[in-house]
């Protein structure tokens, strides 16, 4: 995929549910490590010269290194791209929100061909190495960024410290430098009232529950983002160890509720699943969170085999294909939110009959 | 059209929407005379010897004369039908809801081939001659119950004072003893929140407005009908007269705030109605006034050119389809209201799809 297919097509690698495990709940998987360069100011003191020279070390170690991995990425400097092709990218969930709003020469991303692995440049550290993957395939996706780490350690003098570990821009990441996640579908958990209890636990063994789209965004469509709040004390297989547990515990515990579900209130689960499928093939106009909610309904039609007619990846793409740079890209052209509300239906409908 | 054709259809004439003038907005126009044999008691005091004689007379009036129209007429006793078929013929409009509370053999309905031409017998007056044609068509109906009237009064004869006109059971009635209805589909009237000014205005012209079922019912599915409400001091040609007037002058009004809708909402109009479309054809369950309502929505669609694929005289079925007495003897059992709710789905799809 070059970075042209990356900007004009909603697929990437961690919607391709048939491959994923678990992916009935478990949507994707991700591991991000955060590493700098010795020497070099962390990226919100950056001068264009240590710019330059950072960009120079990092381009330097992709292209004379032995990995098949790290060079085969492709790279994009955000003074070269569009704000919306930085949405786009934010919406793929390659980079995050703060990268995209700057675009200065030295920011960037590293991608290879189907979306899977990727570098974030000088966004709060010089490099955010992350894999992305479908389902719940945590310490697989650990193991590439690890790879991806290795080889890029080899040509790169990287910031650590003996006790402290890793050091990163924010204190919170000091240590392993490691995020893992995993996007999960619990709409029956939320259903029968049980977030707040079941995440009140987590929290207490040190991992936390965001939105879709990271720190501080909302829950939208029963989608939440399971993910270590601790980077010191523990190693990185600690906490990908810990974080797969857990997830499988929520994982059960979610198809506990939809065995329920369908045993106690039936008819009721399929009324609303067929109403949502009814509402998002045939309104004329459609809010990125209603089309999330309704989504989400259908997602568990799907899941739970009453509805047979759609695949897992198309789900998968709609989350990102009915956001707002994507719909424009597709347009070709800004659109104020009423604009966006009407394509968006048209969009859901392309996707679903 | 035998009694068990009318018993196991939902087809009866007044649905026949092609053949209707104004079907867009006037679903069916309704015109009744109610008449009663002199020296026989009313129904609320008859006995069972009144109740034989009654029943001889009306029945030699139809054998012996010469009309074909009279002629023509079936004849159901109530006492030999089950309370779920009395209750078809309420929900087709052919009966009276308290016509069909009651089983005496005196009690019954006459009716012709495509349900057009009925008399209910000993409903609250002896005979009760009606006629149901689809559209604004009250003239039209007016003229086929003149016709029958006169056919049966060459053979009756009907309790007429010179002063006071036929006299009937309730006072409300004597004089014309006529009823005439059109029920008058108003979605952007009931939209624009204009309902009540314009049916008080209506109220001040000796007509009134009803439900779907008469006096008494509640309007849903922003079906109105229409009907006057004086008897006496007005002939019959100047009440049909009066009757068709405001009907055409309220059908334009809605055409009005019709034109109005498609200009300046033209989205949020075609998401309601694509989003009812979607719920209707896609729902497990359904109550009687959702349905109607949604239906309603629907309706406009189709009047606007929105939805292309329903013909006028399939939602006219399914007004009286949907109701619990036909689809309890379209399932061949009685069937509680959570059942019905799924039958009635089932049921809409079935039409719709």
């Amino acid at each position: 995929m070059s970075i042209s297919d990356l900007l004009n097509n909603s697929f990437v690698r961690w919607m391709d549910a048939e491959t994923g495990p678990e992916s009935d709940i478990a949507i994707s998987s991700r591991v991000r490590l955060a590493r700098n360069l010795r020497m070099i100011p962390f990226p919100h003191l950056m001068t264009p010269e240590y710019g330059k020279k950072c960009i120079r070390e990092i381009n330097d170690a992709r292209e004379k290194n032995e990995d098949k991995v790290l060079g085969a990425l492709n790279t994009i400097s955000f003074d070269q791209i569009s704000v919306i092709d930085r949405q786009i990218l934010v919406e793929k969930h390659l980079i995050s929100p703060g990268h995209a709003e700057k675009s200065e020469f030295f920011r960037g991303l590293m991608v290879n061909e189907d979306g899977s692995l990727a570098i974030m440049v000088n966004e709060e550290d010089h490099l955010r190495i992350q894999c992305f993957l479908p389902g719940l395939q945590i310490k697989e996706a650990y193991s590439l960024v690890q790879q991806l780490d290795d080889a890029l350690e080899k040509r790169l003098d990287f910031a650590f410290d003996e006790r402290q570990g890793y050091l990163t821009s924010c204190p919170t990441n000091v240590g392993t430098g490691m995020r893992a996640s995993v996007m999960l579908h619990l709409p029956a958990i939320a259903l029968s009232g049980q977030t707040r209890i079941i995440f009140q636990n987590i929290n207490q063994l040190g991992m936390t529950v965001r939105g879709l789209y990271g720190e501080g965004t909302e829950v939208v469509g029963n989608l939440f983002q399971l993910s270590n709040q601790i980077t010191m004390g523990q190693t990185e297989e600690d906490i990908i160890s810990n974080l797969s547990t857990i997830a499988i515990q929520i994982i059960e515990q979610e198809r506990l509720m939809r065995g329920k579900l369908n045993k106690e209130m039936q008819y009721q689960l399929e009324d609303r699943i067929g109403r949502s499928y009814g509402v998002l093939t045939n309104a004329r106009t459609l809010s990125s969170n209603e089309a999330l909610n309704l989504l989400s309904d259908v997602r568990l039609g799907v899941d739970m085999g009453i509805i047979n007619s759609i695949k897992r990846f198309v789900l998968n793409e709609l989350i990102v294909a009915i956001r707002p740079a994507h719909l424009q890209k597709k347009s070709g052209k800004e659109m104020d939110a009423f604009s966006r509300d009407i394509e968006r239906a048209k969009a859901v409908k392309e996707k679903l009959l």
